[in-house]
């Protein structure tokens, strides 16, 4: 059984809109995320020590713009999708998330893993974001080294600076479990 | 020269078995790791501090369950596969892999690379994995920092519990070189 | 709109040659790595206490074979391609790796992350890699912690040993900025 060049299209098409979302908020691109999202995209990350809920793209911008500001160095990897096409114009995706989350203000190193549930949907002939969810499976805190060196920090010129940032602790419940 | 149809979708399954067997190890989910390999998968593991070989797909099962177990935190993603089809129904694929592994009985952070060599088969229209090498490029092994906390850990409560786990060291050989 | 079986295919071995790019430094597989470029390479890594400028790949080469010694273990993953034709025999990439770089003689662990914007070249049937270059977004760099044990080191076989390294300070600028 082979997939039609339609269906193989939209393997391609869903992964690279998914390479754009994970570049976009470690560069800070907000141009670019703004094209990622549906109007009404829903988002529940539960994490170790914070969980997040929030829905609609102008949310969804707020809350990446005060994510990754000046005062922190990410790294998110998202790896070995599997793509499940669900209808002509609707899909949904499995993700294996590796991220280092450098936060300077509080001099704190989160690293770990998650796995991503989403859904996608294809509005005038492009693919976004409509739904995203993920576990995750490890997340490990430590302080961060003294004897470490921040050679580069590409989020200390795109990020917000700290006079640019809103609160976004309206979308975010903190602690575990 | 262009691949076929059916050439392009053997590519996407073939990968999708592999991300799906990474996301199994690693969320000890054994029913779905039950159908990624044939009955007759032979593995073999060339680490750094330990070597594995085994064969048969019960003897993988018993291998992965207990090694995935409530007292580790793993995470392997397998990376930049480079597929060849060579039957109609075999295949090889090579895969980087990027693995951590923490374990907590023993307090250890083990952390590397390896360079997976697979070989595929479709059975019933399926592909699954019937043989499984590697070889370790780096591992680096460290006492787990004490000021480290673990915020997330999916295998405390899916893994195997240290009464249910039974003994694989006949599978493991220890020890550099 | 669905890509044509030709781009389909193109999308797929572009992904293959830069894969195997990564397992070639990563490994010191320099009779790999030798075919992966067109004759007109031209690179540009702007890094954080570094920076790499140099043309052809007979300076590619030398690179390469003096920066993955014996003295070095590295690791090098290239993650969410995002691929665009745009010629018949020509294609542009974007990448983002994650890397860690330890290097034994010096006692230094750099991690980091960086954006790879490639340009590849259709000569004689097979796609090579005709310009690369990145800047790196986040940059770390530690000291070797001594209670780390290094169990598996594979450039320690492949890589050039010291007396077989030569000079490549002419492709370098160090320093930061």
């Amino acid at each position: 059984m082979a997939y039609s060049l339609q269906e193989l299209s939209d393997f391609e098409d869903i992964r690279t809109l998914k390479h754009r979302y994970f570049r976009g908020i470690d560069t800070a691109d907000l141009p670019l995320l703004a094209t990622l999202f549906t109007d009404d995209i829903s988002v529940e990350y539960r994490g170790g020590g914070y969980k997040v809920k929030l829905a609609g793209r102008d949310n969804m911008m707020d809350f990446l713009a005060n994510s990754f500001h000046s005062g922190t160095a990410p790294m998110h990897h998202g790896h070995m999708p599997e793509i499940t096409l669900t209808g002509a114009d609707e899909a949904e995706g499995i993700w294996y998330l590796e991220d280092i989350f450098i936060n300077l203000d509080d001099q704190l190193h989160t690293s770990g893993s998650a796995i991503y549930r989403d859904k996608y949907r294809r509005e005038d002939g492009v693919w976004r974001i409509a739904r995203t969810e993920y576990d995750r499976l490890v997340e490990v805190v430590q302080p961060l080294d003294s004897k470490l060196q921040i050679t580069a920090h590409w989020l200390a010129n795109t990020g917000r600076k700290p006079h640019e940032r809103t609160d976004i602790g309206h979308f975010i419940q903190w602690g575990n479990g």
